[in-house]
């Protein structure tokens, strides 16, 4: 397996943090392994595309081993890492065990629910694929029963559409659905009066996008209002239950859909492994990005607290996950060359978020874009980001085919949707995913 | 819903015969609706490519209420037929009844595991999209749990893949099977050394395509043993197990993957409800495609029995699921002008089967084709029934893009694949869907 002497670091995780470690260091002098309990890299800055069915899974994901194929000292295994054993350096997996001399913990992050009553249990989290794909079918299934209710507050409840949380996920997931909604979905059911379906947006603080400066979060707010979707700030949810959200003002407001994209908490294995958490169940690591103990382990994306020099918490968004990961890969090679792995320091390459078709916001080395230039700036990044790796212009072509022809054809409800019974869509697995690495749903 | 005064028809099954049913009916003076369990039309002469990770399951699956968007007189409802009480002409779902005054039942085939032991059980069926799906998530699982195997004798097991049943069905899923094992599996698996994959097509009767004419029949096995397949005629099974096959000459095959494509069943409602079945488990319909006693009801596709000029029993196929649906369509309106529908005639528009890329056989007007001639005809066949429908052209050169690219992108286990333990991929439900119509997995 690993060459005769050559050293293996190991990489758990293919979100954009172990990807692009592993791809730092191609074809250096040592044996990188790659493990992931799924076999694809998910392109998660698109993922609510996927779960608004206007692009297909294959759009967005990539199997682990086409990305490194050709690549002679990378290799790959599908399969969950179920312990750590930090001084004897081996991962167990349900498998084998896996030795390592180096080690690159990119595990991600998952939602959090913040002990809200019923949240985790009645609403859609949006973070990996496995989430998307039942919510958007969850979503359509919601016509297709509607159509065949008589009641008419039954049918106004299936056709309520609540996405909790008004930063960059919430508010592009909210213009998708809203476009999804009120262009195709009103063609194909033209049996349900056009101003029946509602899409509501949530946020407890009293701004969209609070990452971005005010007058962003209130250009994204009246462009979402123009696309059909109510928008409301300091609406704090109390309680999810199975067919209605409650706020804490007392509100309530019936719904089989709650979306949930407020928060985020680090993957559960950092603490169950005994690595040291600081808030949002992130891992504190050094300014090397090596854990406090350790010298041979690095953690990096989401999972990785680290601040930025002005001593902010470093977001987690793809771009500093990739930083991270190039800066943890050069430091394996200083530890291999004898030296000391220097500090990070993350350079914000700015945010962008899209607002549906053709709007969206940008902030980008101090300058904010609203409208169709920050889209298309959006735009542009993401397709330089697709290319990165070789035959993503493949990929590309057919994701702006498919974009750009509205087609959605992705309108399938599979594999596990109802039928006419009206249970709820099957859920993913829940995530104890090492490699989804949810960085950067939204950022350039 | 239906108009004042206009006669409705409902059709249940949105398969080949249910479509072109609607389909020869649009703008007429009734009203038509669209009943199935699924929201999507399946073009099942493909799916074999789905479950051989070279298609997605969009390319090949569309929305039926795209299908008839714009269309003033068709709608449709996603929901399971639960019963029909053909006194009060009534179907009946999980959310309403539905009553009509015409009815045409199309409501295809399942498959048939002639009793044979575990059957049923442990081996995959390939007639459905929540089929095909799982299938291809568990070959490619194989390979990454085989990969982590240490025991030679497993992973030779992990690695053989048994497809039962010499027919149309079967040989295309051993071309293609063959493709994807002995070509892109083998880049991304370098670790397993290359003569380590096993396919075995086993045939119980002497000889393949037993509907084509002989010479077809040894051509695609020669074929198929290029490509690296085995093929075994006169192999009849005797059991299947959840670690191996048995045939009925005492051999064993120690296999994870049998894939059953040998035997045809009409959908089991039709018992149920009451309808006269024959050999097969089809319906016996008059001439004129109406049940015995109804004049009202009409059956067509895999689950209609009928024969052709000869006596021969129309074949469970594409095209005579188009041609009844057709024919069944004129009989609604004749009834509706107070005129006695006609008997149907069989067309036999001859049979096409393809090995693999660039290869093929295909039986037209009394000539035989093989090789590249007959892969080209398949490929022009198809491509005229994929445009068949508006914006179908869209989907096509998307699937002539992924077909020709070659680079299967659908190579992701999603979403109920197996992570590091090695249970078994969840199967897809069982099926009784009104709306699987597997008519013509090979003709023209």
């Amino acid at each position: 397996m690993a060459g005769a002497g050559r050293p293996r670091l190991v990489i758990v995780g293919a979100g954009f943090g172990g990807l692009w470690a592993a791809r730092a260091l191609r074809n250096e002098d040592l044996d990188v392994l790659v493990v992931d309990r799924e076999n694809y890299h998910t392109f998660l800055p698109l993922l609510y595309q996927v779960a608004a069915a206007e692009l297909g899974p294959t759009e967005i994901a990539y199997p682990v081993r086409s990305v490194f194929r050709g690549v002679e000292n990378v290799d790959f295994r599908m399969a969950a890492v179920l312990d750590v054993d930090f001084d004897r350096k081996i991962l167990t997996t349900p498998v084998e065990e896996i030795p390592y001399d180096y080690l690159i913990l990119s595990l991600g992050s998952t939602s959090h629910f913040f002990g809200i009553e019923g949240a985790e249990e009645h609403a859609f989290p949006l973070r990996t694929m496995r989430e998307a794909m039942p919510l958007r079918h969850h979503i359509l299934s919601r016509f297709e029963t509607a159509v065949q209710e008589q009641d008419e507050d039954e049918r106004r409840r299936l056709l309520t559409f609540v996405v909790v949380g008004g930063g960059p996920t919430g508010v592009e997931y909210t213009g998708a659905l809203a476009e999804l909604v009120h262009g195709p979905l009103r063609q194909d059911f033209p049996r349900l009066s056009g101003d029946e379906p509602r899409i509501v947006l949530l946020e407890a603080t009293d701004r969209l996008l609070p990452e971005l400066p005010e007058k962003l979060g209130r250009y994204a707010g009246s462009r979402l209002e123009r696309r059909g979707a109510e928008v409301e700030t300091g609406a704090a949810v109390s309680s999810v239950g199975p067919d209605a959200v409650r706020l804490e003002d007392g509100r309530r407001i019936p719904t089989d859909t709650v979306v949930w994209t407020a928060g985020v908490w680090g993957a559960p294995e950092a603490g169950r492994w005994g690595l040291p958490l600081v808030r949002g169940g992130r891992v504190r690591v050094r300014e090397s990005l090596q854990v406090p103990s350790r010298d041979e382990v690095f953690v990096v994306g989401d999972l990785a607290y680290v601040e930025d020099d002005e001593g902010s918490p470093v977001p987690q968004v793809a771009p500093a996950a990739i930083q991270e990961a190039e800066h943890a890969a050069e430091g394996v090679l200083r530890l291999m060359a004898g030296e000391k792995p220097e500090a990070f320091h993350f350079r914000d390459p700015g945010m962008l978020a899209v607002i549906g078709r053709s709007a969206g916001v940008a902030r980008l080395r101090g300058l904010v874009f609203t409208g169709f230039v920050a889209w298309f700036l959006w735009l542009v990044v993401h397709i330089w980001k697709l290319i990165g790796f070789r035959n993503r212009i493949l990929v590309l072509i057919n994701w702006a085919w498919n974009y750009s022809s509205y087609e959605r054809a992705v309108r399938l409800i599979l594999p596990s949707g109802p039928t006419g019974e009206r249970e709820r869509t099957v859920r993913g697995e829940e995530s104890e995913h090492p490699g989804d690495v949810p960085a950067g749903e939204r950022s350039v």
